[in-house]
């Protein structure tokens, strides 16, 4: 198979020398963890709402700055994840940033179709909100925070396994 | 010594024992990673910037609930860290948000005096942003977002170490 010429084979990445030149420098010089992977925040580019926090190996990230679409590593399925494959959510990245120590993306995006991001169906995985407060003798109370679901799980994942993991 | 009673000591939090429940249910069911700890997104409740992506243990977790005040832990420092403790930084969390496998927490919050939250001394930890576009044949480039630091670091921390890890 021919190499996919849409992400450079070699020195996407540089290096991390110095404390200095990670937090002060101007070339990508990201951290992955021991799993290789990095977090990475996304928000609605028009509200700043936080639709979700996903994971990214070198290749998503690199395939989301050179095709300027969200990619991430799913965790429960073990591969390269286009973010609306199988949903057509697809996600354009408006923004990317990196945090000072270069272990953390976030991305501004904007959603296409419903505009929701969350496999259960809410526009953001946040649909949660956690009671705050002193000691009350049991688990902190969640209370919903959108009115409805942007769309049946059912409809549009059939019934491809839950990426929710106990 | 006296337990401490701002966090209960038991059943801080609910068991995880099914999809729907962790997903629909309205009881926390935090899932913490192989090393104890779940990711915290921290937005400013105002403008919705991003400010930080921290760790919390089970411990950070119940801290913040109890006392809203942003608690995290210190991967770098190894410690339970109440921010703001060095710094007078503290953020007040307005809202918290946890996601639909509740292995991931947002926190909303109003941070004190001059309203930074990056040990570098900017505003938001994610102060670059990356250059999107086709391969390059190097590393992506970073443009610097914020046009000055809010504090000088040398004058809050002195000599205390760097957190960032290469």
């Amino acid at each position: 198979m021919a190499p996919d010429k849409s992400v450079p084979a070699a020195a996407a990445f540089a290096a991390r020398s110095t404390v200095e030149q990670v937090e002060e420098g101007l070339a990508l010089a990201p951290k992955f963890d021991a799993d290789g992977l990095i977090p990475c925040i996304t928000t609605d580019a028009n509200t700043g709402e936080v639709l979700m926090l996903g994971y990214m190996n070198s290749e998503a990230l690199q395939r989301t700055i050179a095709t300027g679409e969200a990619h991430y590593w799913s965790r429960s399925r073990q591969c390269l994840w286009r973010k609306g494959s199988t949903s057509d959510l697809v996600q354009e990245v408006v923004e990317m940033r990196i945090d000072d120590d270069q272990d953390a993306v976030w991305l501004r995006v904007r959603v296409a179709g419903s505009g929701a991001s969350c496999h259960v169906g809410y526009r953001s995985c946040f649909y949660r909100s956690v009671e705050l407060g002193g000691p009350s003798g049991g688990p902190a109370r969640l209370v919903i925070t959108e009115s409805q679901k942007s769309f049946d799980p059912k409809e549009v994942y059939g019934d491809a396994p839950n990426p929710t993991q106990l």
